[in-house]
Formats: C-alpha cells, structure tokens, sequence
C-alpha cells in the first residue's frame, strides 16, 4: 500500500503540507461531536502520534464514531498546519477506511496500565508508549552496536547455541535433546546413552561464544559475536533471565589497554547513536521512567573513563568500609554496591578497573608477572556498576595448561582452545556487553522483562 | 597494539608509502637465501597479503627463517613501492618480532587442502583463503541486511529462541530441558512431568519468528527478525543444518505485491553491498569455486523479477514434462528442477511465483478469493531454485479459525495470534531468507557446511 508513514511527516513536513496522503494507523483515541470527531493514530514508526479530524459528511461517520481504541484505519486527507494547537499538524480526513476494528475487550485502555499488567500480554504491550520507546531504542542499539565494529572492520562471526562444551562453567547450563524423555536410553551401566542423541553427546545452550570467537581472532584479527546466550539460573531477580543478547568482541595482537579503549569508543558510540536517533523516546524515559537519564549518558558519552587496578580500588573503598553492606578487603568480588561508590561518589565518571585477583576470574584470562592477579577489566558506570567485563586472555601454552590443570580442567577438552596457542598466537583481548543490561541503561527500565520483546525466566514462556 | 592493517595500506597507500608503519600477521608463506628472505603474511583484513623482505643483519635473522607458516609476527619497516613486481608493495623490514611461533605440525601447510579436511579443523579454516573469503562475505552480508531494513526505519525485534509453541510443526523440534535425564520426573499417570522442568512446560528450540514477528509489525507496522532457528530432521545433505540462521521480515498495512518489492529490492540491496565490499572475495570465487558467479548475481542484481501465480507456471511447466524427473500437474508442490527451470530457461531471470494451492502451504497464509489458493510467493533464482519463502497473512478471525479446525489445530493454543485479528487486524505480509542459503548462493559454495563457522548437524556437534 502507498502509505506515508508518520515519523515521515513529522521529519519532513514541508514536502506534505496542504497535500492529499494516505496513512494507515491504529487508534489511540478517539471523540466525536454531532459534526465531527479527532483520531489520534500511532502508526509504529514515530514516537509521537498523528490527530486526524473526521466530518459527518463521510458516508461511514457513524462507523468511525464507534470505532474502539486499537482499531487500524487507513486514512487519506489534506495534511493542515495547525499553528494555535499543540501538534504541529493534522489531517482533515476526505475518507477514514476501517481495516481492522477492535473488539470491546481490547486490553490496552487509554488509561495508564502497570509494567506488571503488560508482562501478561507481551504481544500487545509494544502498542503502547513505554514499549514503543523500549523496543525502537532496542533496536536502534542493535543496530548501533554492528555499525560501530562493521565500521571499524570487524567480522561478525556466528557462534554456535548448540554447544557441546561448557565454556566458563557459568551457571546451570540447559540440555538440547532429541531423545524421547518418557523413555531416556541408558547403556549397559544404566548411564544416559548420549551415542543415541541427535548429536550423538552431550550438547547444551551456549553460555559465551568467547572461545569460539578466539578462533576467528586468530585468523581475522577483529572479530565480534552478537547473538543469543543462556543461563538456566533459577534466580527470580530484575536483572536475570534465561535467554539473553550477548555482544562479544575479540582483538588479536591487543592487549588491556586496547581492549579499555574498544569498550569506551564503543559505549560513548552507542550513547551517542541513540541519542540521536532517538531523541523523542529519549525525552520519555527521561520524563517518565528516570529523571536523569539524559544527565548521567551525556556524562558517560562526554567523559575520559578513569583507570585503576583492583588493588588500588581496594585500598580507596577500605577508607569508607562503614558504608559498606559487605565489607572490602583484598581478594573479593566487588558487590554492586562497591561498584557504584566508586563510579558514583569516587569519580563521578565510568570507571575501568583491572587487574582482579586470579581465583575470582575465570581460567583463560592472562597471568600477570605478580603471580597473584590477572590482565581482567570490568567497566563501572553510574547508575549501574559493571556494565562490561572482559580481559587479555592467556595466550601462553603451557601457562594456560597449568591453570588448567590447578583447576581441575582437562586440556584434552580444549584440544581447538589449546590450538590457538600452539600455532601463531598473539597477544589478544576481549570484552562482553550484556545487551539487555545495556538497554536497561540506555532507558532507565528496571526490570530485565520489560526490555526483552518475550522474556523467558523461571517458569516463564508464554508465546 | 599500534599496527596499520593490511586493508588500510592497500586501500590508502600513498599515505604510507616510504614511511616506517608496523603490521602485525601470520606467516603465509617464508623463503629465504643467505642474506636475506621472503615472508608473506596475512592480518586477516584483506584478502591480499604483504610481502615482507628481511636481512641477514638482523639480530633474529636465524629465528625468523626458521619460522614455520601460521606463525604472528610483527613487522616494523618502510613500505616501498614495487612497480616492477606482481604485488604493488612491499614491507622492507627493520626488525621482525615473533610473537608466536607455530609448532611444526602446524594443519594447514602451503598445499590446498579439500573442503572435507578443512571441515575437520574449524577453528583454523578461517585462516585459508577460501575460509576467509566465506567469512569476510558472510558477516558482509549479514550486516547488509541490518543496513537495508534499518535504512527503511524497520524495527529489529529479537523473537525468542526457547519456545513453548510449534510454528509450522515444520520438521522435528529440539526440547531444551534441565531435567536430569538419568531420571526424568513423570507424573502419577507415568507420562513425564514437564512441570518440574524449569520452564514449568514443555520447551523447544524455535524453528521460525514469524508468529512473534506479527505481533510487533501491528505495533511498529514494519519489523524483522534475525536469529538462529533450529531443526532437528535427520538429513545428511549438502543444504542442511540443525542450526542456521533465518532473517524474517514483517510488514503491516502490506500485501502480497508489497511483499514481493521488499524482497526484490534486499535481495539486490544485499548483492550490490557484497560486490562492493568484497570485489577482492567475489573475483576469487569466480575464479576458483565457481565460474559465472558474478555474471549470475549481476543479471540479478540489475533485472526486474517476472511475476507468474503458480497456475500459470503450472501451464508453462506442463508442456515440458518430458524434460522433468517429477512431472508437473496442479496441486503438486514445486521441486528445485521445476523452480531452475522456470527462473533458468523460461525466464532468465529470478520470477515471484505466487497464489499456490492452499493444501501445500501453512495454515496462517491468506485464503484467495477462488477457496483454492493462497496467497503465498516464491521467490526464484537462477542457480539455485527457491531462496526466499513468503505470503500476506490470513488477517481475517474466522478464516483463520475455521482453517486452523480444518488442520486440526485448536486456536487456544494460538491466543496470542488470534488476538491480532481481533484488536485492529491489517492486512500484512513477510517472508523468510535462510541465511546460509543466501551466503551460499552469494559465494557459489556448495555444501552448508563450508558456510556456517561451527556447523551443527546430524553427529556433528564439534568445538
């Protein structure tokens, strides 16, 4: 059909006014007097809706009166400037066809509903403003995100969700299966007999496409991996969910240092891009969702990301111990709440900090000289805390192995990891985004549900 | 690292030329005589590689020509012009570091190795040319797609990959479970009890977004997909895998005629983008994998589709039966040597079949007027057959349902789907390109399996 869309008219609206277009919507709401009515369409493709004004002359006015919010139209008239009102325009309908009405039942009402309502219709709620606004940000965001490393070279490269390796042992992993689960074959010994699933062994979701990003490291130089990752963690929190976007990039011949300045280009890019892209949904959440919004990604855009190592970090957070839920002291985990305070009240800016105690990270990261830390990274925004993590990765051979091995892990497993150090290895380094963390802290949204188009957490899959 | 890529010096040279820089790759290939030596590399940003020249008096001179292929070096030096060789510079090295020797059993020696071998080390293919060609053009590709439907303002929706619901029961699911499967809990009727599972039901790895897709082109009116899909059919062929990619556009306020431009238009956007970006990749298929490719996607790339319903094709097929192994008559489903035929020899060019007959296709496509067919389109391509699969969609609630009795479907199943013809129902069209399909075709690569990084299919489930 040869519809002009509505972020058109607002963009470009000199070319439309006083010329008959069709455009085709759905009703946000609607009023009629005896000789005529206002139509506000919302078409999808613009923040803001469009007013269309209908007369008693049409031969469907009774039709139109009647006519239920979320009901589509196709509409065609004249595009009027509107000086006196509060829209910039609006159309004076010669005809409103009715595409599809909406039933009485329709549950998106004019009213405000809660996130926790609309959680039950995830199919209807991106009709509404809070979800329009999520949702064209998401996407922006995604969009953003391949434009930045297409930009810079880098190859997107497909990692696989059907894995038959654990890559950090990270959380509780879900079992992809074809074999019949009211009559599971077992060998002799009664164990499972994995020979007769569809793979022939064991195979499971993804949890990181980082180990297999490694590989085309090696061979492009600058990769990244964007898809969807999964945690069968039953934890009931805003911030977990079982199916999730992970953006992974990895750099040969980089070490930490450039590994901090990929993730900081990257997130002021992306900032920058939605900002830009998006200002109408901007201005909502930061009216609506979370005052400041605007203020605090401004500030991460605009700012140089401060630098320290843990151990520093440490000796600063000890002096405010009385703060503190969990107190500090060298060799934990920084708690969120460690995070903020140094991000929020220390520097009042993102801040990177590196170099963590080896136990508490994760095996492949890269060994320092001091024989108690390692090159690791995460990035601490306001608003947040840790928004990235990532690290050098160990790209000597027989350091690797011996980590391994300390750990309990077979290097026999590993045999393509251990490859790339046997052959050509560089020095080389790597990050993840969280992309739904990330979209939480593009709009402010507080809940990981309301940020994922259908959320899959525990005991949760509907549609 | 500070290193200019190879990319960057074959696409700006003069900026470079006769100035000290430093690149960074893996040994190619290495000569050497007594005073001096030959070492090609590659940085895995261009297809083309450097050539670098060493001397005897460097410090290292012995370790580097000792230096086994596969090995990352980096080199400092001058770049001159070489106007009387084949290559149009090359590196006259200062120092050349190494920084990760490559053991002598090194997989990928000079000789060429099959597709078959290759297919045994899928972490180091990617080093190959032909690996890297597949690659840089697969990512290409993919990003193309994002830039073509974003360009025209549609939102990407990231549909779920856990599903509790069947699509188009196409082919065999997936179950995804954290049930222990050496015991599985069964309810007091024996039959298994999926409410223990840890989705509290029974779960599936998706095997299209479509159904999801149309619930956000009805809010943002144009959306597409683009994710992993999965099938678990028991096929040892060249065209199939158990994990793919699948890109699935959606358009409100659109009919099968807008479908059909949609296509027509990405699928010349995506092959003009490619050859463009990639003419050194593209020029190296042609020659090597297969000869006529770039004629082939050219006459695509700059013919206008013909358009024929299914009835017609019927017509035109029939009187060449003699040349078919299946013969044609109305009602059957097209096999790949009609579809050739028809594109290849009738057409010369791709062709839109359209309105097929209603029993061969899914029971969400939008009934013709004539109760015999439906609105479905094919989209074909000289060399290949079907690469694109779509229709407008049944927008009507009591089509749709009585259809979906006809199947035996129950529409409580589907309350999400039925909703959208309830609340402001519009006519509305999408279709699917499998990723890979297209990468093959892009590339004339054959087997499916030379197109996926990490592919996942019956048995195969490595790295």
């Amino acid at each position: 059909m040869n519809l002009i869309e509505i972020r058109e008219l607002y963009k470009n609206q000199e070319a439309y006014l006083d010329k008959e277009i069709t455009v085709g919507g759905w009703v946000r709401s609607i009023r009629d007097s005896k000789a005529f009515g206002f139509i506000v369409i919302n078409d999808g493709t613009f923040f803001t809706p469009l007013q269309v004004v209908y007369h008693d002359d049409m031969e469907n006015f009774e039709e139109i009166s009647k006519l239920n919010v979320g009901a589509a139209v196709v509409v065609t008239g004249t595009l009027v400037a509107t000086p006196q009102a509060k829209q910039p325009f609006e159309i004076q309908a010669k005809t409103v066809t009715v595409e599809g009405a909406s039933a009485p039942d329709y549950p998106l009402q004019k009213k405000r509903h809660s996130f926790e309502y609309l959680r039950t219709i995830a199919h209807l709620r991106p009709r509404t403003n809070t979800f329009q606004a999520v949702f064209r940000v998401r996407s922006l965001t995604a969009y953003a995100l391949h434009k930045f490393f297409q930009e810079r070279g880098f190859v997107y490269v497909h990692t696989p969700i059907i894995t038959g390796s654990d890559c950090e042992g990270a959380g509780e992993m879900f079992r992809v299966t074809t074999m019949d689960m009211g009559n599971v074959p077992k060998t002799e010994n009664g164990a499972v007999d994995y020979t007769q699933d569809f793979f022939g062994k064991e195979t499971s979701l993804t949890v990181s496409g980082q180990l297999n990003a490694e590989t085309y490291a090696q061979a492009f130089g600058n990769v990244y991996t964007f898809g969807p990752t999964f945690r069968a963690e039953n934890s009931n929190t805003t911030r977990h969910a079982a199916e999730f976007w992970m953006l992974e990039p990895e750099m040969a011949f980089a070490d930490l240092e450039d590994d901090m300045d990929l993730a900081e280009d990257m997130l002021k890019y992306v900032i920058n891009y939605v900002m830009e892209n998006a200002p109408e949904e901007m201005k909502f959440f930061n009216s609506f969702v979370d005052k400041g919004l605007i203020n605090r990604l401004t500030n991460v855009a605009t700012s140089e990301f401060a630098r320290i190592t843990y151990t520093d970090a440490i000796e600063i957070l000890k002096k405010h111990n009385d703060k503190f839920e969990f107190k500090v002291s060298w060799g934990i985990d920084l708690q969120t709440e460690h995070e903020r305070y140094l991000t929020e009240e220390v520097y009042k800016r993102p801040v990177f900090v590196t170099d963590y105690p080896k136990d508490i990270k994760a095996f492949y990261m890269k060994q320092n000289p001091d024989g108690k830390t390692v090159a690791a990274v995460d990035c601490l925004v306001p608003g947040i805390g840790e928004i990235i993590g990532g690290s050098q990765r160990e790209d000597d051979y027989e350091k690797l192995a011996t980590r391994m091995e300390e750990l309990g892990m077979k290097t026999e497993d590993y045999g393509f990891y251990m490859d790339l150090r046997k052959y050509g290895s560089t020095r080389h380094a790597g990050f993840g985004l969280g992309f739904e963390r990330c979209i939480m802290y593009l709009t402010g949204m507080g809940n990981i549900r309301d940020v994922i188009p259908f959320p899959r957490t525990v005991n949760n899959c509907e549609l």
